[in-house]
């Protein structure tokens, strides 16, 4: 698929107006599939509805499960400079060279469960703007950092995580949230990755300046995106649509990401119909922007990391389900009573 | 490990007694470990947890896990001929064979997470007697299956799962819970693979005549599994007896394999510590004995269907704590600043 040219957010509408949808007649085959299987019927919990889901998305009653890709964005964002975190912004460009380096969770996470892992750093020396004062990004930023996004997803996967870095970047999905689902700063921000209460106020008040500024903009989701969010939130964005063009089931991560996957769903329901949420992050607004968006998490851990570190962790969840699935025997094969 | 001969109750009783703990040196170096690693203090939230566990119990600030074990023990029981089971006491050699082919669930899953799977038969010709008439096992009987379950235990293996397989077993691990925990049947039977109405009375019935033929002898936790459980069970208990002897961790997986493992803890207090709740079934009681034990599951999917399937699954997430722990940078070693 050649990458679209996306030069304007009509553009991205315009993509947005006509995505795939799961195969209905493979989604009725792999259900038939699954009844047959020598287990109780729905003992498998939700490993059966996610291996039906995955199977409908990949156009196969029986598929498998082999090439997850994980790609970690990474950026930097003005707002840092108003207090809102607990590191400097220079974490995040020793973090991009933690993740090369392979010393980082999500490399450990990618290795557990067979993932290809790469990290994008984008134009890290240009934090985006301090979004009180301007919008975070250009139009052009924007889409460029979109198509960037768009470019990282490999075809050939069958499977998509995306994860984060981006010091202060809990501050702009709390702000992306805000303009999304309303409620203001007080329901969305929230500690990150440990900022102390002098620091929260400061969140807060950053973000209620933010929706202040651009709040002639905000009905617009992907124009709350590009000036509130960051690089690395466009790029989420790019990628989970890419992936929708290509088939490839996503899972979502915690709050940065879904912030960013939110955009599109609220730019064009069920947008977000190829990807589940891996996890229920520490983080506390997850919780309520998985509820608005009718998420039900697969695991709830207490992370808090980014990263990708609670989807890359929901990989296995995935791949047991679909290997229950398409390698179990039926009752008829393994001549086992059905009650 | 020579296998103890375990000839009576007061032999079994004598190895609860005198039961290694975790290693607390390791456990101080392995949390040391976890606070210098690259995130943010505490943000992979129960993964931290559960790898400084891990950690404690092999004897190692840095472990690996490498060779999962998962056992599954089959076990027919008297009791199924009073119609408390959607399926016909057939199918437990039935299923024995479907995973010796391959083809259960549990197959797929230790093939997703590299565990070595076996299945053991527990004289499935000879179903233990209906525990309404008299106890399900002789002393010697209940000895033997609890010393197989001991053998069955690979010294060598890093973690280790019991899985069973036993139609109308979910009828004998609510009477054994009944009789660690009281509250009678009421608030122990559930639907297992799947009774009516109907059944689901029946069940209750033959729980509560099952405790009210043994009152005498449950108040040893040991003699009610003997009076009230299955083959299987005497059998899951005696493999995690044998790997907490040899420090290998345990991941426990649904009502019946808990249920077993509870008359060890009831028996011993902290003979579970080196244990884990993989995951939380969908049979109702589960929950409130994870409770009764002290145990927060990992995950929660709503499965019910046994075999180990809910604890192998989290044999995934242990992986990745595990992985995290072990492989992940240090804020010096990446040269990252912390905050």
């Amino acid at each position: 698929m050649a990458t679209p040219r996306f030069r304007s957010l009509d553009d991205i509408h315009l993509c947005l107006a006509d995505l795939p949808a799961a195969d209905s007649e493979v989604l009725a085959a792999a259900e038939a599939r699954n009844g047959s299987l020598t287990k109780p019927p729905g003992a498998l919990g939700r490993l059966e509805d996610l291996a039906i889901w995955y199977a409908s998305w990949r156009r196969d009653p029986r598929p498998s499960l082999t090439r997850p890709q994980i790609v970690v964005f990474a950026g930097n964002h003005g707002v840092a400079a108003r207090g809102v975190s607990a590191f400097p912004s220079e974490v995040t460009a020793q973090m991009v060279a933690n993740f090369q380096a392979g010393g980082a969770a999500i490399n450990q996470l990618a290795a557990t469960f067979g993932a290809s892992m790469e990290v994008v750093s984008m134009d890290l020396k240009h934090p985006t703007q301090d979004f009180t004062s301007a919008p975070a990004m250009t139009t052009s930023e924007f889409c460029k950092a979109v198509s960037k996004g768009w470019r990282s997803v490999n075809p050939a996967a069958d499977l998509f995580v995306a994860g984060e870095m981006g010091i202060a970047n809990t501050t702009s999905a709390a702000a992306v949230a805000a303009a999304l689902f309303g409620g203001g700063a007080e329901g969305w921000v929230g500690r990150g990755t440990g900022v102390d209460d002098a620091g929260l106020v400061r969140k807060r008040d950053v973000v209620d300046a933010g929706l202040a500024a651009h709040a002639a903009r905000l009905s617009d989701p992907l124009d709350a995106l590009r000036c509130l969010g960051g690089r690395e939130m466009a790029a989420i964005a790019g990628a989970i649509l890419r992936a929708r063009m290509e088939r490839i089931p996503v899972i979502l991560d915690g709050f940065i990401t879904t912030a960013s996957a939110a955009a599109l769903e609220c730019a064009a329901p069920h947008a977000l119909d190829h990807t589940i949420a891996g996890h229920l992050s520490e983080e506390g607004a997850h919780g309520r922007l998985l509820s608005d968006l009718g998420k039900e998490p697969l695991l709830s851990m207490g992370l808090r990391l980014g990263e990708g570190s609670g989807a890359a962790l929901a990989i296995g969840v995935l791949k047991a389900a679909v290997a229950c699935h398409s390698g179990m025997a039926s009752f008829a094969e393994a001549r086992v009573s059905d009650g």
